[in-house]
């Protein structure tokens, strides 16, 4: 449980307070009656850190169906599953510029996106499972290890879902008729229609993002839910994607990937930082909730989350250039290694300072600090030191835990 | 100059030599004979860092018409000069998913977004400008900026793009139509006929993609050209609309805001880190680049440059937590604090480690290292301060720069 | 059976041999296989008048599956069965601009018009009966009714289009979902498929046009079929939506209602005049046979049948008027009385002859020649007569069988 | 001046009050100051006959600007210039399913119609002239010959109009762009807003519309306007296009060819019989003269004018057929022997009745009284004899005035 009176948790309070104050009219979903039963007052915020640390503000612990916030996540265990070739084989990356519940497929009889309706369906078919039962019992254990606890099915929702559900069901048909779908239409749509009556809280949906922030780390249970590349190409997808047609407005000006749902939710993640999650079931005309946009939109603004915000240049990955007596120049790194980080040092050593491309005749590379490297960086690590001997300069690697491989 | 036998560039000749082994059949643009008469076989990439590091392999000297490329910098201009309020109620931040010559607009009447012709040249009628002349003097100065160097306009590619301009009139006459373009529209379309003939070469659209990369300063010439606010807005739009209906697969793939034109030149950005320049003519079906897509997806796999990659953590602001003898705890800060990071602090004061939170009556909060601090960090801080008095700690703020304002 | 030697159908045979002999490319279906094996060379004409005249040339007893022609004629069994208003609640009656299997429907959840596969889907259903078989007993019924002959199934083909329905299945779901179709959707597509599946020659499908032609009375069996503004109904709408997307080319080009079928076949209609059937698998790309809209636009520019051709000007109504000794007028009208004929005579006794706005005292209207009187018609005649007693002349009328009705 | 006193008169009369009782909501145009000042209550209707009879009621010598009526006459202007081959390669006839300012072009870069804007501004340019004067005097011409009288343009709505039609440039400068329109934009558009500007008053465009019924004879002045041909294809672009995207729901309700334009005026026309005029400013949602179509739809209804009624059986071409003594068979035909006609004749001879198959060896066919035939009923009489002669029998053919020629 967060602390009450920390202070973060107290910014976020102010900012529910501040955004209720404000005037964001909107309607409750009422296309079944359960739906239309939610309390329009109810309003929460969830943030989690991608270190595990939660704070929550508002009513926290309401729980709400995930509803269409569950086809990111579903996508994610199908692409972990499959690999994103095969997927995009059966739909595509590109927004549609329709509503989410559109009919159009692309050139290629792909729905155009895992978030629209025709590819959420989509995406549910690929789950493995002999029948509706066993998809959804897979995708209810898929998401639950996202949310780090064990989610259950609101049946009567899901129930009510499948009643006034043609709609779905023609778009499953279509896709079947387009070779995009293969399984029987009945399955996976109730399969479909459970996976979004799952019933979750502010906190539930911001550990799921946190989860994708974080590489696919669940940074509650530090379970590996899906690998980094999956992590990446869902927070892609739901870039361009996640908010139907006003993604591009959203980008403009909340800048964080996200995915709203009917049932007043909506995730959205700070890559690398954290998984929020906003829930206010009064939706704007385009669907999305109203106070849940606003309150994603200040957040942005006032804490700096946009994914394009005065970005913090990373800590240079050189701690320190020692030159010693004698003319030996010691390099000391630390941290990760990537391309970034490791180009920083070939253009040190290839153009200065003036102490390192002089005299000198020794190099001593100290890479006991660096936590990790990425292949590439180790390639143009090994690519610097041969050049520093083609130079006719003797380099000293200094790697104690083998952290680089040059040969 | 860059060194030749540096690593980074040798990297970059491999992945040239790569890409043009593969098969990326391609054409020449061709619908004024000007463009026909590029070298279907130039081919070069630049790159150049936030800190002014430029890399490039082939071409690279090989002057090119910046065509489109030009519209994500035009629009930054018209965004520093008017702001984004006024300038997105006359162009909208939303893919359309059509070509990019498409006559559709929005329900506001605005053009779905800058990077669609219709779009850009509203964009370009929002440059000052009391002729066609003054307004393209201001445009070329302004990309100039963007790349660090005069840039010179192809008069006679403007001459044959207004010969054959017909469809941009139109556009511009819809949009006048619209209310979203007020100027004349000759004027208007002559400026932007030269503005798409400015020549650059690869390490020019490298250096402007830089200079958006690092918030708007050019690290070539350390001008600031443009506002941080700017730079965000100008990157989320190339991120979402920068390759036309081919967006959503853009970002999936290589996850890089980009921009490309007609004339074989595509424009990447790793934000906070590089701008990217290659240069192909012959170009794909919907008409970018075909060898400078596949070199940018290339580049973006191997040397990791996804914005949604897998994500270094930046280095903790907590530099080093000491419990001195008495019980005094000793927080030392670094970097640039912005919300993430006083987000650590604030947890760290409150929930541990043990030493924090125990029976340590004073704490001293160095923040000698830290180089700059955001609004709301600052406010943060603020806030753990108070909550430490109120637990009835001693606090004592260590700030000699006064980076800091915690009241 | 026609007489070989008749100069009518050797005219229809040197019209098949004439467009035999030209190139007109076409592609059998081929979606089912039981499409595929049509005879591409097969080709066949023929022609029945609204008196009951029938001519035949080529392979014009060859059995095929009606397909898409069945449309039209099941919508003429639903409008008399529920009345327009009630079925164009359901369907709309507008060009959709898009192909036959469109998903798109109108801004009141309507399909377009009968003739797109979602419209006539929908029209199916409204078709009374409890289950599959019932709804398809009562149009084989219907559809046998305008043909003449008791026409059967193709089951093979009803269960290969059934196997391959997805498309259609998506459409009916679709329609179900926006409220346009209350039934079933298995069991609507069902009789549907089989519907499409009934095997007729082109006599059959010449009689069904005649059957419209003639205001809805079958010229070979002499049986109402449909009322009158049924068939005006029907031709109406295979005016507009006969041939999908290039229904205007077609108005203009032929100038006949028409509906063409994926089985090759095409119906045309010369209202008040023929049913035309015509037969050749081989199909242009926009779906319709491509000899069989050859054969039709030679047909209506060689024998005069475009609807909007140079109209004979009707037999005047006014048979003879004569000027009797003593002042007396007889005017003796014939044939059909509408108002076309009865403003005629109201105009020749308001503004002349002479002789008639003369000084007679006395004038006779003879309308024993008259077979028939619209309404308006003798509304007008009433007004004339009422007219001229106002005028002070004395005024007859000879009217023994009855036919008109003026007070 | 029609006589007030007459029925026809007073039927119109009638139709007007029973429409002005109605709920028929609209609002009179106001993109430009001229037409909203239009008198909301002022309405009239005028019919002229292809006799040349004219009957009005209402405000029928009110002035307005004719608009969009303008376009058919013009188109019709054009083709008897060009013929239809050179025009349709310039502009399709397929409804286009949008609004008549839609910036849509078909795929072969054609406006989709001549009666949306687009179309009639390519179809204004096909009219000769070397400037927008000779061009619009070319126009003038050709309509006051359509209406019989010397129509004159209202210059300030022709001026208002061009001061505020950017987006009718802009459709001019996309025409030009693809290829439609190789004019000078301003030229076309200038002569065009003045076209749209002519005055007219309900009976002008009655008798216009009566021209077009009369196969391009002016009922007025007994000149030929426009060929017969181009008088048809006019009528089917009318039928397919003239009310927009509601088309298909006016053909299906009034079931004639008609023109609507914004100045609230509408002319309809029964092929063969009657020109229609109405004229009410307030217009309803898609932009037509919201009583206008109820007046027309009533006449429809009411007089039995549709497209598709109840069609009069014209009067059989064979007056008689006696049977002289010696087995000798006279038939006489009548009137206008067209191939509906003659197939009457060529079934008569040879099925029946009794008296013709029989042992009669010699046929007299008396043409007398036939006033014209066309080229195919004349084969089909050559046919007829030559098959006589065949069987052994005597043909005569009695034909004083030579109208067919049976070689």
């Amino acid at each position: 449980m967060p602390h009450p009176g920390n202070p973060v948790t107290r910014s976020l309070t102010r900012v529910l307070a501040d955004v209720r104050a404000q005037d964001h009219p909107g309607r409750v979903a009422d296309y079944i009656p359960e739906l239309s039963r939610a309390d329009p007052e109810a309003f929460a915020i969830s943030a989690a850190s991608v270190s595990g640390h939660t704070y929550a503000a508002g009513d926290s612990t309401t729980l709400f169906t995930i509803q269409s916030i569950s086809k990111a996540f579903v996508y994610a265990l199908v692409l972990s599953e499959h690999g994103a070739d095969a997927v995009t084989a059966r739909v595509g990356v590109e927004p549609s510029g329709e509503a989410f519940n559109a009919v159009s497929f692309d050139d290629r009889g792909r729905p155009h996106n895992p978030l629209v309706n025709a590819g959420a369906i989509v995406t549910t078919s690929l789950v493995p499972g002999a029948s509706a039962e066993e998809r959804f019992a897979r995708i209810r254990r898929g998401l639950s290890a996202f949310a780090g606890r064990d989610l259950d099915c609101d049946e009567t929702v899901a129930a009510s879902e499948s009643a006034t559900g043609d709609r779905n069901r023609a778009l499953a048909m279509l896709a079947r008729s387009s070779g995009a779908l293969t399984e029987p239409v009945d399955d996976v749509v109730e399969a479909y229609f459970r996976q979004c009556a799952l019933r979750v809280d502010t906190t539930d949906i911001a550990v799921m993002g946190a989860t994708l922030a974080g590489d696919g780390i669940n940074p509650r249970t530090g379970e590996r839910v899906v690998p980094p590349a999956v992590a990446r190409d869902t927070l892609s997808v739901m870039a361009s994607c996640g908010m139907y047609d006003r993604s591009g407005q959203w980008l403009f000006e909340v800048g964080m990937p996200a995915k709203s749902g009917v049932g007043g939710g909506i995730v959205a993640v700070a890559p690398g930082e954290y998984g929020i999650g906003v829930f206010s079931p009064p939706l704007d005309a385009v669907g999305n909730s109203a106070r849940g946009v606003a309150t994603l939109r200040t957040l942005s603004q006032e804490f700096g989350l946009h994914l394009f915000r005065h970005p913090e240049r990373p800590a240079s990955p050189v701690q320190a250039i020692d030159v010693e007596p004698g003319g030996t120049v010691v390099i000391r790194l630390r941290g990760m290694l990537d391309f970034v980080a490791a180009e920083q040092v070939a253009h040190l050593t290839a153009y200065g300072p003036e102490t390192t491309a002089d005299a000198t005749t020794r190099v001593v590379l100290d890479v006991s600090a660096v936590t990790a490297s990425t292949r590439v960086a180790a390639r143009l690590l090994a690519d610097v030191a041969a050049e520093l001997r083609l130079q006719g300069r003797d380099i000293v690697l200094v790697d104690p835990d083998g952290v680089i491989d040059i040969a």
